[in-house]
């Protein structure tokens, strides 16, 4: 009876947490992380402010946990999908998972550049990226030094990063070349030990 | 002796724009679009806000001079040195022209996201570069068609906006296994026409 109570007590704490992070993902995108105070978010969530730091002790720890589910989100995807035609694909056509992720990810990149907190936060959130991918490409391509593997994931990540931020404007070049093209330099880039 | 009036007058108009554009720089990196308003940019300049009126119409138009005159730089930039294997070695080393405009880019680039007028300004800037891009690349590789030139541009765009936002974690691979592999990318990426 006292467990049930405690399960109803958490499930009842984490449903409200995610009110919080959904409302302050909106908040954040309209007007970025200074002008979301503390009592904003709280307003945007329908809560008091005594009562949002129940939840969160700062505006920096819903950035954290914002972003801490962004990258769950996309360890997980990349635990599920990644080959090099579906790599091609998603760079050539320009397709997002997760369009608004991107968008506050990008917000988190500009505000690491001013404030040490949250370039703690992207470095956390890149390692462990970095980490899945490098697992993922030393299962597949056991052949590879590690030097390689890290050089491989290196440039995946740049492509991708440098791909969200293009998103931004309009598509200069035909997305079937591209697919082309990205798909030799995958390819390439998997296999360049030997040359 | 009019004439020598009216040019003393535009050269001083000049100087002070540039001490605006100078003082904005600083004032957005440290606080952001959002924060710095037209009477705080006017307070770094050591202006009143009457005056910074004078030489500004609003907060959008210093950003657009500002974004102006750093697409001024690196088209110049991209004029003087641009080959395959300066390209592999800025990528590579992570070097960059001016880490500060690179800053200040993707603070434009986070702020394009909910602002249409700074999209439209992103949108230009990215307009003028590919541009830029396009013709140097067709002038030393007259033998690649139009959709090739453009794909190969779009790629060297990827991979140098990628760079730019992974400049602020820290760099996981070897920077000498990378330069080779740039290489490889990008000597690929030119002539993949006959693949």
């Amino acid at each position: 009876m006292t467990r049930q109570r405690e399960n109803n007590k958490d499930e009842r704490h984490r449903l409200r947490q995610d009110e919080i992070i959904r409302a302050a993902r909106e908040c954040f995108r309209r007007e970025g992380f200074h002008a979301a105070s503390m009592a904003r978010l709280a307003c945007a969530a329908n809560l008091s402010v005594g009562q949002i730091y129940r939840y969160f002790p700062s505006k920096d720890a819903i950035i954290e946990e914002m972003v801490k589910r962004i990258v769950d989100g996309r360890v997980a995807a990349m635990r599920d999908r990644v080959d090099s035609d579906q790599i091609a694909t998603t760079l050539a056509w320009r397709e997002s998972l997760n369009p608004e992720d991107e968008l506050l990810m990008l917000d988190v990149a500009a505000e690491a550049g001013r404030n040490p907190r949250v370039a703690a936060m992207l470095e956390a959130a890149d390692a462990r990226m970095f980490s899945q991918a490098r697992h993922k490409i030393r299962a597949s391509h056991p052949e590879l030094g590690d030097e390689q593997v890290d050089a491989c994931v290196e440039v995946l990540a740049v492509l991708f990063d440098g791909t969200a931020l293009r998103r931004l404007t309009p598509q200069k070049a035909s997305a079937v070349t591209l697919q082309h093209l990205y798909q030799n330099l995958i390819s390439h880039l998997i296999k360049t030990e030997d040359k």
